[in-house]
């Protein structure tokens, strides 16, 4: 039997934490994986050195997660090409809007029969439909075996081996053990299911009910309030799942990539922290983007766009009305308070 | 028709924020409900002077719930058999301790077919089996009409109307209907749903999972591994009430009783909060309920051990490791670290 080659496509925090178990696992499973795995980096200078260079020789990220040690059969490969030659399993895992360039790129140089998970985190929300990024993957690099990866996965917490959970969803009950032997550990507890739409959608949509959590935090409403925010976001992103796509399954949400990473998101996270600073300073959003997220964009502010303008053009806003109401507050002046009076 | 007259049976904390409930509800509810409540109130001193009488002057219960005022239709009653005497709906909310005293003297004062409600927190656990309280009402006083109602209610909290939800479980859909216009209003609303047994068993079974989330607090785990904890802990509490009562459906956790209460449990609440100082002090449960709780009896440890003591008369334990390791840390000195090494 051919062992896989792995290559893991992206290095940020999340993608240095996911390399960190990924080099532990395929040298606990020999059998199964090559030893080498290849990380692609995007190549950055690092207090004058090439980082690429700079993590081969440490074993460490330093730019994006300091003070963690990578096994060393990992090998950060600065160019995309080099590093995915001959990778039977790709692990997908950067930031949202470069994955088209990405696959654009690598077309025509993967096998078919490669595996991909895509640790992606978000979605392609246009008024005309909803993309899924395993979907996507699988459509421009012509794969069939796809999967994605989500749950309460705090990068750091995981660097740190603390104990969590994880969920994959993956179509083939044989691709699902493939992952499983790739991502799970003592501390890193995966649980792989069919629904992988389900999977990707919580991962998205949470987002959106964290924003609501962050409003009522900042108006002061206390733990009843917030725990009802949570529950009815929690219904409208199974009505979402199962309103558009016919086989997103209940359990799913009982998943850590639906229960738990809610819960994670709205406790701690970026989204719950800039919307409450909304609701207590009255600044826009993008002003609070530029101080709190040195300007990056906030991702549940712009999933409730999105999904406004595909509701919308659908004449369904009404029938998400916790969605619906987040948008309102953040695009049209709607008063905070309506984030309880009208859902 | 004849108006249904509403006896409170209760005035701690909840109790009175739900007698302002009530009392707001039956007099907009007139053609349903006779305008007096009367609230069995027990007996004690407050400032020399009687607390029912400082009560039914103030309108307010200064000991329990200072600052909250109630409509004028509310009374309160020292005595039980005159508070409840032609009640056709009683609203049973007191410490589950007293549950059986007060039926023991009702009985034979009660009509059969009068509707009672259970607020009671909690379960009577025994090697045995296991007693719902709302059934023990109905064993007591020969009634068939019994529901229960839980969620995410901090009894404060509701009384200065923050918005939250509720769940109401009832066997017949007309009972429930009844209770939805007793409880429901703007910012307390209530979900009716047929499956009180699952109602209750969350009440119950939800401070376990607290006392564990309260651990990996003090153990300074972070928010990936609560959240976790959270999620094992929603699974088991749905797996004992599907293993011992079939009739527990899975939508049932998806309402307020189950995940939103269980969310408010595990972010603020004593279960927690005192399971986090074991964690961080090392010293016993009792010594801190006498701190901490004014010697108050902690409800999460008390009903981990009954959980146990009732898994282990059928050699079950094993399949419920996070309760069975919340008992093993609490009572049998298992390392705190097992919380999530056992699990």
């Amino acid at each position: 039997m051919t062992k896989e080659r792995v290559c893991i496509i992206g290095s940020g925090n999340w993608g240095s934490a996911v390399g960190k178990i990924v080099g532990e696992n395929v040298l606990k499973h020999k059998d199964i994986f090559e030893t080498e795995v290849r990380q692609w980096v995007f190549e950055e200078d690092y207090k004058g050195e090439k980082l690429t260079e700079v993590i081969n020789r440490e074993k460490e990220n330093p730019k994006y997660l300091p003070g963690i040690k990578f096994t060393s059969n990992i090998k950060a490969v600065p160019d995309l090409i080099e590093a995915s030659r001959d990778a039977s399993v790709l692990v997908f895992v950067l930031p949202h809007q470069f994955v088209r360039g990405v696959c654009e790129k690598m077309k025509g140089t993967i096998s078919q029969d490669a595996k991909a998970i895509s640790l992606i985190k978000g979605l392609e929300i246009k008024p005309e439909g909803v993309t899924l990024f395993s979907e996507e993957i699988a459509r421009k690099l012509e794969m069939t075996h796809v999967a994605a990866l989500s749950g309460a996965n705090i990068a750091d917490e995981v660097a740190l081996e603390r104990f969590c959970e994880s969920t994959i969803g993956c179509r083939s009950i044989e691709d699902g053990q493939l992952f499983f032997k790739l991502f799970n550990t003592d501390y890193f507890h995966v649980n792989v299911i069919r629904d992988y739409v389900g999977v990707e959608l919580c991962g998205a949509l949470k987002n959106i009910v964290a924003v609501g959590a962050g409003i009522s935090d900042g108006l002061g409403y206390g733990s009843n309030t917030k725990a009802a925010i949570i529950r009815l976001g929690l219904m409208e992103m199974r009505k979402f799942g199962q309103t558009f796509f016919g086989t997103v399954e209940d359990s799913t949400f009982f998943e850590s990539c639906g229960v738990a990473d809610l819960i994670t998101t709205c406790s701690g996270g970026r989204n719950r922290k800039v919307a409450e600073a909304f609701a207590i300073t009255g600044k826009p959003i993008d002003v609070l983007e530029r101080h709190m997220l040195n300007g990056q964009k906030l991702q549940g502010t712009l999933t409730a766009q999105e999904v406004h303008q595909f509701l919308s053009a659908r004449k369904m806003t009404h029938e998400f009305p916790l969605f619906e109401t987040v948008y309102r507050i953040i695009y049209e002046n709607a008063p905070l308070e309506s984030i309880v009076r009208d859902i």
